[in-house]
């Protein structure tokens, strides 16, 4: 697999993207339109180290550009979790990968595969993903904000992927809400993933059970760890405790937004993650709140919209990295 | 006074710039180099209406360039206030200067003047007059903030000035800090703005007086309204209550400080404004609540300064846009 046997004539040009999480390994081919032609999931298995899980991507782009009946690709994008050097293409800090920190991930790739590679955040990967491919198609300044696990994000700003000066830009989930609210991920109070994240709202579920003030939420977590979806859940069954917990994600969300377009006035925002699945019951409160808290001229041009890529849209970003790189 | 006058040679190419407040007109000419060769202020006498405005803006002009020794301008960079319609060079609103809305300004000035005319609001013409003249030389991202009478800013990221989808970018006093905080000139509660800005700081001030906590204050004040400047003075006394003013708006600004690193990711944040020349009582606490808050990367890595040009960075920055143009 060679760059060279895939450039015969522009149409013909594939692209291909990793995206590499801590379970598992995505990795897709696409053409110069952005259509996917072949991808393959298989598990990271952080513990065989970085020597095998590079092995298991390779693999894994070697059946994708099978599917795709491709010899190989022209460049590769790769996306990871947690601070990336971009310009080294090195992993700084990976946290919940032993042995990976410093590791020049592009340069292992791009010698394994014989093409150049890029390596980007995943975030990051995910906002250029939906701003290329996604629902960001024909916005010039996109916020992408990801409400999950945690809150994460990514700038397209004048058309362009926003990195800052460390490459750490768009950490959206770490503006202050109100510094005396809950404890947050990153060991500070009241950041806005402290209120609005997956991981926030099961613990206010979790609060709400223990203190058996919901019934629907205690019933539907059936003795388990209360989550996100459980809340839901509940609340779509009109529980009072779980509504209120549903309520002031929103409502914290709806700060935050209103902090971004104050900001950043952008043409658009779009939400993504699975906590975002909630759907209009966490989101359309929120985008309500934004449009009465911040200025009225740039409130009134923003559209907020959900992501339309899913699970894909950090892999679109890596293609589309690749893209530009070729 | 036309165009082609000063266009005997790239090193006697001149611009000018016009800074247009409520209160006074600034005018400066200057050279490629940016040194200033003549500059002018008069009164603004809002009253004479747009013509009567724009004639005292074209003599004030034609005031700095004899100065300057020079017959005219190749290019015109103007500042004013509020929201502007960049690319029409349009005034749109102007809530201080009655019939000035809709105004296109530039055009009137380019037909006066016989050179292209730019028009920026003066926020933004700031940023980029540190950015470009002043103390964000050298910097790619750099956060402009002001603390005055409110507190406003601009951005230049990617080493541009950026202006959002609708030019509206940058209003960093209106983030929200605390949303049941005090009331806030843009009628919302609780942003950056009404805790930190001038105003703030003076309200703060009179209702400690007011309630005979601080005796410096009052006496400093001499009966009238309390200004920051009383609060920064009576703090300077060691009046514990004006100390305690200072410091809660300090507090606030390392809260607002610490979502634009984690946001932005900058190189620098420039702080200029009246209020913010109470100097390191007000701003070396915030800085310091930022590191300790801000993502530890980000937040080693950014500069704080204060702004260099002082009442000068918004001609400054005019005259960068001036030069942008011709």
């Amino acid at each position: 697999m060679t760059a060279g046997d895939s450039r015969n004539g522009a149409d013909a040009r594939l692209y291909g993207a990793v995206d590499l999480g801590g379970t598992k390994i995505l990795t897709a081919v696409a053409g110069e339109d952005g259509r996917w032609r072949g991808e393959d999931v298989r598990p990271t298995e952080v513990e065989s180290g970085p020597d095998g899980v590079i092995e298991r991507i390779v693999t894994s782009l070697r059946a994708a550009c099978d599917q795709a009946g491709a010899a190989g690709i022209a460049a590769l994008g790769v996306a990871a979790p947690g601070p990336i050097d971009v310009e080294r293409g090195v992993i700084i800090e990976a946290p919940n990968m032993p042995g990976w920190d410093h590791l020049p991930l592009a340069q292992r790739l791009s010698e394994a595969l014989g093409c150049p590679a890029v390596l980007e955040n995943d975030a990051n990967a995910a906002a250029l993903g939906e701003f290329v491919y996604g629902a960001g198609r024909g916005a010039r300044h996109m916020v992408y904000l990801t409400v999950s696990t945690g809150v994460g994000g990514g700038l397209v700003l004048d058309g362009r992927l926003y990195r800052g000066a460390t490459g750490s830009a768009g950490e959206l989930g770490h503006i202050v809400i109100d510094e005396h609210g809950p404890l947050c991920g990153c060991g500070r109070r009241g950041c806005l993933e402290a209120f609005a994240s997956g991981t926030a709202i099961g613990a206010r579920g979790q609060e709400a059970s223990d203190r058996g003030e919901s019934p629907s939420i205690t019933r539907l977590a059936r003795g388990g760890e209360v989550t996100a979806e459980h809340v839901a859940a509940a609340a779509a069954e009109e529980d009072p405790a779980a509504q209120r917990i549903i309520r002031g994600a929103a409502h914290a969300l709806g700060l935050g937004l209103s902090d971004f377009v104050n900001v950043f006035n952008p043409d658009l925002i779009v939400i993504g993650g699975g906590t975002a699945k909630i759907g209009p019951m966490l989101l359309d409160p929120a985008v309500e709140l934004m449009r009465a808290r911040a200025f009225q001229g740039p409130a009134a041009h923003v559209r907020v919209v959900p992501a339309s890529l899913g699970d894909r849209s950090v892999a679109a970003g890596a293609l589309a990295l690749a893209r530009q790189t070729a």
